[in-house]
């Protein structure tokens, strides 16, 4: 299940059924869990001197799409999945469940709760800190220099839940709370309150989240999302938002 | 004409004079025609569980540049031309002489006319509908979600003739008109009427179309556009656009 | 130290210990400096109709990191240093110690100076100008055609020392003034003057540039930013900073 034109280095740790395609490179210091699938044209464990730990950790069951490169130096839990051409920097610490969607550029020095999802060409500073079952869509950046160029840096971060729309950008030290939603093509410069729904350049409130209707025909409101939208999500999970969303 | 470092499937159909780059895999469905050229470091025909077609068609005289990745289960009409590291998934069904930029990203299920240009890094979401001889510029990403995350989804529809200049967004279900321009980091979230000039973020109408003059020093309207740009079309469309516009 | 699955032409200069990585190829027509990297899966030196001059020249000490994409028929000076999966196109002269960000998109013809930084994502038109020393932070989009599609361009032209912060676009012809700031995702559709500090979509003055604060706590101005952010200038350029704008 290694293919013949691959170079996997023999110092890495590769589990058991792991697929690895053609052109892929595995460096050493990898250690891929069980049942992971790394396609063709990958870099695993791109070296860095930034890396404190050198170790690349990817949990069990991880996809991991062709052209993705991924540095050492970062822990990535179980049912790891990228889309292509993923960009991963060192010193990352990531829960379970993550979704790194096409072209996205995680810079590096950053923590990320489970289930997190970011759609394409999401840009993540460093010094981000992303909660859980957040959701980041296509064009998204977090920044962290108030003052570029500059040696002070303000990481964001996401709380539990929030969901950042397409072509948003957030700025440095800027807070997304708790179940909130920033409309696409905003500027966020101030933090946002939890259930709040934001947008505008600068983003402003928007008005009530909860009188965005789903246009599925129930009339059900859209926010929280979790009292709907269940794709993906495992039983246990689900079963737990009915009770405390519904 | 096949490098010998490319992997192509005994399976996939390859036509007459086809010229296939160092580094690329070919996957089995994939029919590529007569004169086609596909450059190093291509996937091309990646498996997908949601192609219901299995086979990728792939017109004569084609240009696929280097890094790029096709899924299986597309159709794309003669004299694709692609820039570099495009990412085309799948059930898409194009006509012919469409060209996509560098580094976009079409996530499949759409449908696409003749004629169609793409600029770097366009980003077009599952259940699009593009008409002919429409234009999309750089980092200009067509939603699809009116409530994300959620199942519900609304595509966006591009009229014949239609631009979208850099970096503007439009919003699920949005219309955008035969012969509009949307202005360069704009939001539209309404239907853009055939031949309106929108800009701003909400876009808003910024004018009349045709006052929109060349900056050539022949004071002619710059808009409909055909009546002065031709190049890369051929005779025959570009003699109809002169009785037609001119 | 060329990997034994890079693909190198034998009419290419190689410097002394240049070191190319696996799975990359290099052109014909390429010239490169002594003690530069060219990490895996990159394509030095494409072939183009459009190169009037066919060398690709990159000097010194520089590093191209992996999936990375030059042109042939292009200048850099020493120290050039990529991030991952840049694509830079033809009758590009660029100064020493450039850098280019991941994923940025170089769009050929344009003049570049002295230590240039830009972050990920980054587009530049054709015909665009750019100073010494200036900053482009990640998605921004410096545009050149002022009525798209047409065959008339106006390149941007970014002076010394400029910083262009994320995803703004900087329409056709617009001259960004010396260490001006135009903050983030804005729309500059018109000059910026010297030391202006400017915002919005369209931007406007947002106020004395000197007013902006370093967040470090010492009180001092962020701005002219020389004065202090220093990593990675030769001591000697950062010495007559100090002199000159302290």
């Amino acid at each position: 299940m290694i293919h013949p034109t691959a170079i996997v280095s023999k110092e890495a740790m590769i589990g058991q059924e792991v697929s690895i395609g053609p052109f892929t490179t595995v460096h050493e210091d990898v250690i891929l869990g069980d049942g992971t699938i790394i396609e063709g044209y990958c870099e695993i464990g791109h070296p860095s001197p930034l890396a404190e730990n050198k170790s690349l950790i990817i949990g069990k069951d991880s996809l991991i799409r062709s052209y993705s490169l991924f540095y050492q130096g970062s822990v990535f839990g179980d049912r790891l999945v990228t889309g292509h051409r993923v960009t991963v920097r060192e010193k990352i610490i990531a829960g379970i469940n993550l979704q790194i969607g096409t072209l996205s550029d995680f810079q590096g020095d950053c923590i990320i709760g489970d289930y997190v999802r970011t759609h394409s060409n999401v840009h993540i500073s460093k010094h981000s800190t992303i909660g859980n079952f957040v959701w980041i869509y296509p064009y998204v950046v977090l920044t962290n220099d108030p003052h570029p160029p500059s040696t002070y840096t303000a990481g964001v971060t996401v709380e539990d839940y929030a969901v950042i729309a397409t072509m948003s950008v957030v700025l440095p030290g800027v807070r997304i709370g708790t179940h909130s939603l920033v409309a696409a093509h905003s500027l966020v410069n101030s933090d946002v309150p939890p259930h709040a729904f934001v947008g505008g350049s600068p983003a402003r409130e928007l008005g009530d989240i909860k009188k965005i209707k789903l246009k599925d025909g129930t009339g059900r409101s859209a926010y929280p999302w979790p009292r709907h939208f269940h794709r993906g999500y495992p039983e246990g999970v689900v079963r737990e938002w009915i009770e405390q969303f519904d």
